[in-house]
C-alpha cells in the first residue's frame, strides 16, 4: 500500500491515546525510510496505589530514538504535557519552543535534571510561528485550565493539521485572550486536513463553564464569610488563582499561599505580567499571626496529596495554617479519578475539626473543567471543518465516542489511533499504516525501567504474600554445619498462633527437606535452594493460605 | 455524673461511625457494672490496594468480650452488616435473630467458617418480635437496595429505639412490602427516645428515587436493543434482579446468570418465594448457544472486581459469555468510591470490544441508591418524632451534617459519637460517657490481627522499598568464611546500571563493614547485623533513593 519514496504525512500518538495523561504525539513527513519528525507535547503520567514506588511514568519514545528530531514543541505547561521532558530529553535531544510561561516552568524542570546547559529551549511569543521544514508550525490561542493554553496549526506540503492541545471555549478566561476563532476559522477557509483533537469531556453533553464564572461564583461565596477560609486549587490555574485572590481582595482578607507549587506558579505567572495588580502575599510568619476573618489561604492539596498543604493542615501539622471550628474549606477543584478515597478522607478529617467543607457538588459555580463538552467539540468542527478527525487525549472510551460524535457531524474521515498506531494523514484515505512499539515507563528507584519489570512485579507480590528467608551453611558434602536462620517479612502472628512457633515449624520443615536430599542433588546450591523453597511454599499456603517469596540462602565452607 | 446503681440505656457504634461498612453497634442497659447487652449487625467492610493482602476488615469486638450479651439482632443481609460473623463470633457468642432471607446467606456463611452446629441461630418473621428481657426487638419493614430490609424498634424500660437499619422511602420497591408508616408512625405516638439513623446520603438534596422507576427504565432501554445484552448490578439487590429478568423477559430475551453471588442470591430469594413467577435461568452451556438477540446475562462484577463475570467478560477469559461489536453492556450500579479506576478499566477494554455502554451518567435512570436523600430524612424524623437523633452509617462528614440537619427540623438532642463513644440515652440528657477501645482488626493471611499490625506494616515498605538479603558465615573470632551472598528483591536496575554491578559493588560495602568491626563488635550478631544494615541502607539512599528493608543473616560457626 504505501509507496517507498513518496512523502507522506503521518501521526504518531506514543502517549495519550488510550489513557489519561502522558501525552507524546509525533507528526512524521518524507518517504517511509527518511522521515523527519517533530514531536508535540512530552507529558507524565502519576503512579497509584497500583504502583507502590512508582510515581512517575513516562511514555516510551524508542521509536523515536535515532529518528531526524526537528524540535519538540510543547503547547501548555500541564505536567502530562511538558513533564516528562527532563526523564526522556536524553533520548530524543532536539530544540525545545514553548511561549513564555511554559517555558518558565520547563526551565525550572530542566534545571531539576541538570540539563539547563544541554537543551535548547525557544521562547515563542503567543500566536507565533516556528519554522521546522517542511512543518511550519504557529501557536492558535485556544483557553484551557491553565496560563498561555495553545492549539498548533501545523502546515506542511501535504496539507495542515489542527492539533488542538488542551481546550475548551471560554468567553471570559479571567486571564489571557479569549480562543482566537478567527485564526481557526482562517484555518478553515484555507483548508484543514486534520484535526488531532482533546477528547476528555465527550461523554458530557453542553459546554465545559466558564472561569469568569467561577470568579462570581467564588466572590459570592467568600464574601460573607467569617473565620478562616483556606481555597484547595490546582495551582497551575492562573485564572483561578486571580479569581480568589480577587474575592479575597473584595472580602478584606490578604492572601498566603501554602504549598511550593503555589509559588513556583505564581512566580511563572509574574514572570509574564499576570497577577500584576493583586496586594502582596502575606509571608508565613505574617499569616501566623493574621486575623482570622482577614486572612485566605491559598493552598495545593485538593486532591488529597499527603505532603501538600491541605493534609497537613487536616493533620494539624501545618506550620502555619490551623483551621478549626468556625472556619472554612473550599475545594474549587474536581476529583481526579483515582484519588476519591484520599479526598474523602481529607474532608473527613477537616469537618472533624469542625470546618466547613465546599465541593463542586454542593456548590456547582466553584470549579469548571478546562475540556471541551460536546457542544464545543461540535462548535471547534464548525470552525475549523477538517476533513479528518484524529481524537486523542482520552481512554479508548472517549476516542471511540469522539469518534461517533465526529462522523453524526459529518465529518469524512475518523481514526482513532491507539498509543503506537502510525496514521498515515496524507496522500490518500486516512489510516492506520503501521504500529510501533509503545507503552509506559516507569520511573523507579530513580531510573527509567520497563513497565512489566521483575522488580515491581516483585513488590507487589512482597506486598500481598510477605517473604521467608532462611539461610544456613553446609559442608562440601552436604552436610549442615550452621544453625538455621529462618525469618519472615509481612508474615503475621497472633496469640493463637504466634509467629515464633510457626517460623521454628518451618525452620523443621527446611531441615528434613535437606536431610532428604541425597548425593548429586546436595552438591547443587540451585537444586537445594528450589527444594527448600518448595517446602515452604506448600507449608505456607497452609499456614497462611498464601505463597510467600522465598529466599533460600546456601552458604557452602 | 453516672450513678453506679441506677439503670441506664446506652449506645455503643463499634463500627459504622466514622466510616463506612463495618457496622456493629450494642445496646446495653442497667447499672454500670451489671449492663445486659444485644448487638445489632456484625458488619464487615473491604480492604482496597492500600492494605495488601487484606481483603476483609471487621470491627473489633474486644470491649464486648466476656459481658452478658443476649442477642446478635441482623437488619438485613449486606455484607456490611453480617458479613463479620463468621470471624467475630467466637468472641461474641450469643443467638443470632434474622428475617428468613438474611437467616439464608447467614447459614451459608457459618458453614464457611464451621460454626453452622455451634449457632443458634432463629428465623424471625417479618415485623416479628423477639424478646431479649430488658429489651424487646421487633422488626419494621422498610425499604431499602435488598431484600428483607428491617429497621429494629428497640423497646426498654428506659424509653424505645427507633434503629434504622439501612432505608430508604421507596413507594414501588419492586419486591416486598412498602414501609411500614403506620408502624414507625404508632412508635412516634407512643414516643420515641432516640433514632439511631442511616447518614449515607445527607449530603443529596430530594430522593433516592424508586426501584419501580428503574424497573421502567431498564424495559425502556433493553426491550428495543439488538444484539447481545449483559446487564451488571449487585446481586443482593433482588428487586433490580427481577426487574432485569422482566425487562428481557419483555424483550423476549432469556436470562443466563453469571458469577457466584448471583446464584447465591437467587438461591436465597427463591427459599423465600420472590422470583418464582419468572422463567427458569437457562443453564451456562444453553447460553453459550443462545442466539445472540434473545438472551441477557446477569453479571457480577459492576465495581471492576479482577475476579468477576464482566472482568472476564472484558478480558475476552469467560466461559460462556463473549461480548463484542453490537453488543450491550448495562451498569445497572453506582460507583463505590475506591473502586473508579478498576470500573473506568473495565469499561474501557469492553468498549474496545466494541461493545456499547450504559452508566448511571449517560442513563441516570438505571440505578438509585438504597440509601435516604434529605427529603425522606426530613420525612422519617417527622414520622418517628424522636427526641434524640443520633447519626450513624457514615463518614464523620455525614455524621456531622446529619445531626445539623436533625437540630434545623426542631429534634431537641443530638449525639454524633464515633465508634468506641459510649452514648448514655436515658436518663437525663444524652451524652457521651465514657470511650471504649475501638477499631478494625485485619483479616490478613486467615488470622484476625491489629490495624497497626507489624506484618502489613512490613508489606507495606516493602512495596514501595524493596529488599536487601545479605548472609555471610563468621567464625567463633569473627572471621568471614564463606563469600558474601546479597540478594534483592524489588530492585531496579536497567541496562545503563546493571543489577548484578549494584549487588556487587554493595557486596563490598559489607565486607569493608565486617571488617572494620574491631573486638567485642564482633561478637554479637545483632551488632553485626546492624552495622551491616546501616551500610546498606545509607548506600542505597544513594542508588535507589530509597531505604529498603535489609535482611542481614550472620551465619556463626
Amino acid at each position: 500500500m504505501t509507496n517507498e519514496t513518496q512523502n507522506e504525512l503521518v501521526f504518531l500518538p506514543l502517549g495519550g491515546s488510550n489513557e489519561v495523561g502522558m501525552n507524546l504525539n509525533a507528526y512524521g513527513f518524507g518517504p517511509e525510510h527518511d522521515r523527519k519528525w517533530i514531536i508535540v507535547d512530552v507529558g507524565v503520567t502519576f503512579g497509584d496505589q497500583s504502583t507502590p514506588g512508582v510515581d512517575v511514568i513516562v511514555p516510551d519514545p524508542s521509536f523515536l530514538e535515532g529518528e531526524e528530531i526537528l524540535g519538540i514543541v510543547l503547547t501548555h505547561a500541564h505536567e502530562d504535557h511538558i513533564g516528562a521532558l527532563g526523564w526522556l530529553f536524553d533520548r530524543i535531544k532536539a530544540p525545545l519552543y514553548a511561549t513564555p510561561f511554559t517555558a518558565f516552568l520547563i526551565r525550572e524542570k530542566l534545571r531539576d535534571h541538570n540539563l539547563a546547559e544541554e537543551v535548547e529551549l525557544n521562547e515563542i511569543a503567543l500566536g507565533g510561528t516556528v519554522n521546522l521544514d517542511p512543518f511550519e508550525v504557529t501557536y492558535v490561542t485556544i483557553t484551557h485550565s491553565i496560563a498561555e493554553p495553545n492549539g498548533l496549526a501545523i502546515k506542511t506540503p501535504l496539507g495542515t493539521v489542527l492539533h488542538t492541545g488542551d481546550w475548551k471555549i471560554d468567553d471570559e478566561p479571567v486571564v489571557g485572550e479569549k480562543t482566537d476563532v478567527a485564526a481557526i476559522t482562517k484555518l478553515g477557509d484555507e483548508g484543514v486536513l486534520a484535526m488531532v483533537c482533546d477528547s476528555t469531556n465527550v461523554f458530557v453533553e453542553g459546554t465545559a463553564g466558564s472561569e469568569g464564572d467561577v470568579a462570581k461564583h467564588l466572590a459570592d461565596l467568600i464574601v460573607p464569610l467569617k473565620g478562616r477560609v483556606a481555597v484547595g486549587c490546582f495551582a497551575s490555574n492562573v485564572a483561578r488563582m486571580d479569581s480568589v485572590i480577587r474575592a479575597a481582595e473584595a472580602a478584606g482578607r490578604r492572601v498566603a499561599l501554602a504549598g511550593r507549587s503555589m509559588h513556583r506558579i505564581t512566580a511563572a505567572a509574574k514572570s509574564v505580567g499576570m497577577l500584576s495588580d493583586v496586594q502582596p502575599f502575606l509571608s508565613e510568619e505574617e499569616a501566623k499571626i493574621w486575623p482570622a476573618d482577614k486572612i485566605l489561604y491559598l493552598c495545593t492539596g485538593s486532591q488529597g496529596e499527603a505532603r501538600a498543604a491541605l493534609s497537613r493542615v487536616a493533620e494539624g501539622t501545618h506550620p502555619f495554617i490551623k483551621l478549626g471550628q468556625g472556619d472554612h474549606c473550599i475545594f474549587s477543584s474536581r476529583v481526579i479519578p483515582g484519588n476519591e478515597l484520599p479526598i474523602a478522607r481529607l474532608q473527613d478529617k477537616l469537618a472533624d475539626r469542625g470546618v466547613k467543607i465546599y465541593t463542586e457538588r454542593g456548590y456547582p459555580g466553584i470549579h469548571v473543567s478546562g475540556h471541551p463538552c460536546r457542544d464545543e467539540l461540535r462548535q471547534m468542527y464548525a470552525w475549523a471543518r477538517p476533513k479528518i478527525a484524529v481524537p486523542t487525549h482520552g481512554q479508548r472510551r472517549h476516542l471511540i465516542e469522539h469518534g461517533h460524535l465526529a462522523k453524526s457531524i459529518g465529518i469524512e474521515q475518523v481514526v482513532t489511533p491507539r498509543n503506537g498506531d502510525m496514521v498515515r494523514l496524507a496522500p490518500g484515505f486516512a489510516e492506520i499504516i503501521d504500529e510501533v512499539p509503545a507503552g509506559r515507563l516507569f520511573v523507579d528507584g530513580g531510573i527509567l525501567v520497563e513497565e512489566q519489570g521483575e522488580a515491581l512485579r516483585e513488590r507487589r507480590h512482597a506486598a500481598s504474600n510477605g517473604m521467608l528467608i532462611v539461610a544456613f551453611a553446609l559442608d562440601r558434602r552436604g552436610k549442615m554445619v550452621s544453625d538455621i536462620d529462618i525469618r519472615s517479612v509481612g508474615l503475621p502472628g497472633n496469640t493463637d498462633r504466634p509467629l515464633e512457633e510457626v517460623l521454628d515449624h518451618l525452620a523443621e520443615r527446611v531441615e528434613d527437606t535437606v536431610r532428604g536430599l541425597k548425593g548429586e542433588a546436595l552438591e547443587d546450591e540451585i537444586v537445594i535452594e528450589q527444594a527448600v523453597a518448595r517446602t515452604l511454599k506448600k507449608a505456607s499456603q497452609k499456614v497462611w493460605g498464601r505463597r510467600p517469596i522465598v529466599e533460600t540462602v546456601v552458604l557452602r565452607l
